[in-house]
């Protein structure tokens, strides 16, 4: 049996998977919902899909997408409409057959996506050149019926923004998607630090119904893939499927060129995985609901003061714009309190006691380092910005360091499978479906994208020996 | 026919309901989804969304309420252990029968409200007194097939807060009704500037499975009611059912009080018909998505200057905080802006010519005012603040007086009647429901709430007769 801490989670070092959902759970981000695959994102969890949120939207507004809200119910004929696009969610699909007591006469469908029910309004509301291009945004729930679950990474319901946009031009659309994978790179490196590789998918792993789609890579620490963001350019699949088309400005009736572009609750997942180790979660400063915590240390007469005085420090790192709490639970001992926070993954722990007090300093235990520090207790709210925008850096750092110590170049079949074993192989490939297919069969692993910033290169796949496609390396990983 | 103004909108004085239907769709605030009775909430009308959760959101978690998030499916058999509850929603639901290309073995329901999901996980969540109060929100989609739908008034699915709680006792669950209650009473008062009613639900009008509930009722330019939150007190009713248990201080086990409390879209709804005129929307300056519009008027040469000009005194605006908009669409005439934003309610209008600018003026249109004034272009910006806080003081206090204008004390049947067909009837009644019944049938009005702040009052029914119940008089009214 595997070792526990004292808040009871195997170490992520014994058993990746265990430790991940036992983490989940003991952290309160999350619990199960009484449906198979569903899930209850408690505060804890949600208070950072809120910070994730207001940060991606921030970027998403700033460049003139506007937010709408489209129905969950799509009818089944909708989705038929784009044939790619129903027999890649086909299998997943949510089916509401009965309503107000009746069976319906069309079944409808849970929106596992939105393009259908969107390009449906694009096409009404698109008239001229005028109305292009049209970008909007929606913050939605969506299902996707999964055999195998997983809190965060893989549930039946989930949360996630869907962006969805029409264009005169493919320049436009193109130079959209772009844009998109933009948001995502900032959002991924400058708030949940986290070092991406982002390009191409191949043919086999594009969006269903797209001509190309960009993704997003991250890293975990177990060394596999997790895709924290899509970019999809639909071409005309979608107008031509909904009708969206536009008179342009000689008076030419042509079809608009569409992209959507998604990030979900999974990045939450993923931000555990990247960063957490055995005591439990690492949150990056930018989205911990909790960015310092104080814990009160002392007894009778004394604990009085303490309070105070962690009052007053909390209302000082407020002011310069901290996230702090302080945990003042009666019944709970000042040990189990530094564990349940470290198990939490908030950046710094303050610890203040009656000595503290006397000698004007406070306890400084942040969530990277091994030793404690004394700081000062009068300087400590004005450095904290600074310090934990350095905390901030040093994660995203150790995670760049991460994933490129977990990655290789890999020229033979056999290094190929050793490679994908502990992290990334970045392969010249042949992009035979056949020869992918292979890999997957014998490591699980997949082509995760073809880098935007890969040299060219040419030469035999590392898989069949057949020359390679694409001008550059792809990355294989196995992946969540 | 109904004459209709330059964009095309029936009078509201002429056909209420036909200006409604078509100020919705053509101030673009909302559109039909494809499947009967949904909607979908285009960015004008989101934004007044946005607006709404970005001011009620601020003040629950004020008061210590977490966001959370919970499924959308509810297996069957949860629903029916509130007996009240089901019976309530029976008729409205929408049901799952087949997934993942199989039927269910358990249908599951797309949620109609959530206590029954919340409420087992707050039976695992509470153990002890020291968990207690657990107080939690959550934003989400709701469905209700409903017979009759109509664009943010009833539509099968709309967008909500749902506000959950647990107490350890009786008291404090009532004082958090109240606390839920004054929420709504200082969003709907302070921004969306309508005067309202606020009482408790007669038990006929209850929330299904509530003890109490508490509502809030605006009136509509049509004399009509529209309830714009409810808070609901509901006993140990959910707790026996879900066995949401805690152990007291003195080690008994005992069953929690509980909760709930939402405000909707509807409450768009309520903006539109409670300001609304023949021209178009009025929109309170502090949910209007623009609270003031500017409009460049010029040709060649000169309308470069003034988009300058216009441009510098929108960045003036945004300085002082204020939500602005230039409309510089080249192929449109000022005349037709002009309609256009006054359709679409903006607080502020303001044409910027070249004459203007050569006298330092700028023309002002108040949506509420009859006559355009010149005011000094130096000084707009700085005067803009206060001028839009007058603009929602002054709709308030219109709102108010039309309210009191179209209420009446009635004492008899025919004074029942006759002030129903116009607005609200404060009545003394018997809480006898098939009273209630004959009113309805003859009026279709309904009781709305019975006012905290009536005097006490006792008498005869003003509908039978009989003694009256309630201690004070109930509000009756038609409503949507």
């Amino acid at each position: 049996m595997a070792r526990t801490n004292t808040l009871g989670v195997t170490p992520q070092s014994e058993d990746f998977s265990a430790w991940y959902n036992e983490l989940v759970l003991k952290a309160e981000l999350a619990d199960r919902g009484p449906v198979r695959g569903t899930m209850i994102i408690r505060p804890y969890g949600y208070r950072i899909w809120e910070l994730i949120q207001g940060e991606l939207d921030r970027r998403i507004k700033a460049t003139g997408h506007e937010n709408a809200y489209f129905p969950l119910f799509i009818p089944e004929g909708h989705l038929r409409r784009e044939a790619e696009h129903v027999d890649g969610f086909a299998p997943e699909l949510a089916v509401v057959t009965h309503a107000g007591g009746k069976e319906l006469d069309e079944p409808l469908i849970v929106r596992p996506t939105s393009e259908t029910v969107i390009g449906e309004a694009f096409a009404r509301w698109i008239d001229s050149y005028r109305d292009l291009p049209l970008l909007m945004n929606q913050w939605a729930n969506v299902v996707r019926w999964e055999l195998r679950t997983r809190l965060f990474l893989r549930t039946t319901e989930f949360l996630w923004q869907e962006g969805h946009t029409a264009h005169a031009s493919a320049e436009e659309a193109a130079a959209e998607v772009l844009t998109a994978v933009g948001f995502y790179e900032e959002l991924v490196r400058d708030c949940a630090a986290m070092s991406v590789i982002i390009g191409d998918k191949t043919p086999g792993e594009r969006f269903a119904g797209a001509d190309r789609t960009v993704s997003l890579e991250a890293m975990m620490r177990d060394g596999r893939a997790l895709q924290t963001g899509t970019s999809h350019d639909l071409g005309t699949n979608f107008s031509r499927a909904f009708d969206i088309t536009f008179t342009s400005a000689e008076g030419v009736v042509e079809l608009c060129h569409t992209t959507s572009w998604g990030m979900s609750t999974r990045l939450i997942g993923g931000i555990i995985m990247a960063h957490g180790d055995d005591r439990g979660l690492v949150l990056p400063p930018r989205l911990a609901p909790y960015q310092v915590v104080i814990v009160p240390i002392g007894r009778g007469d004394d604990l009085a003061g303490v309070l105070d005085a962690a009052a007053s420090l909390a209302a000082r790192l407020q002011e310069v714009g901290v996230r702090v709490k302080v945990d003042d639970r009666e019944q709970l001992s000042p040990g189990f309190k530094f564990n349940e926070w470290e198990l939490r993954g908030v950046p710094v722990r303050l610890e203040l006691g009656p000595r503290d007090l006397a000698a004007g300093t406070v306890t400084l235990a942040a969530r990277l380092a091994e030793e404690k520090e004394q700081v000062r207790l009068a300087d400590i709210a004005a450095e904290m910005p600074d310090r934990l925008t350095a905390f901030q850096d040093a994660l995203l750092e150790r995670s760049r360091r991460f994933r490129l110590e977990h990655t290789r170049n890999v020229d033979t079949w056999d290094e190929l499978v050793e490679a994908v074993s502990t992290g990334f192989a970045n392969a010249l490939h042949c992009a035979d479906p056949a020869c992918e297919d292979r890999i997957k069969e014998a490591t699980t692993a997949t082509p995760r994208c073809v880098p935007f910033d890969a040299p060219d290169e040419q030469g035999p796949c590392a898989a069949c020996g057949k020359p390679s496609a694409y001008g550059r390396r792809v990355v294989f990983a196995r992946a969540y």
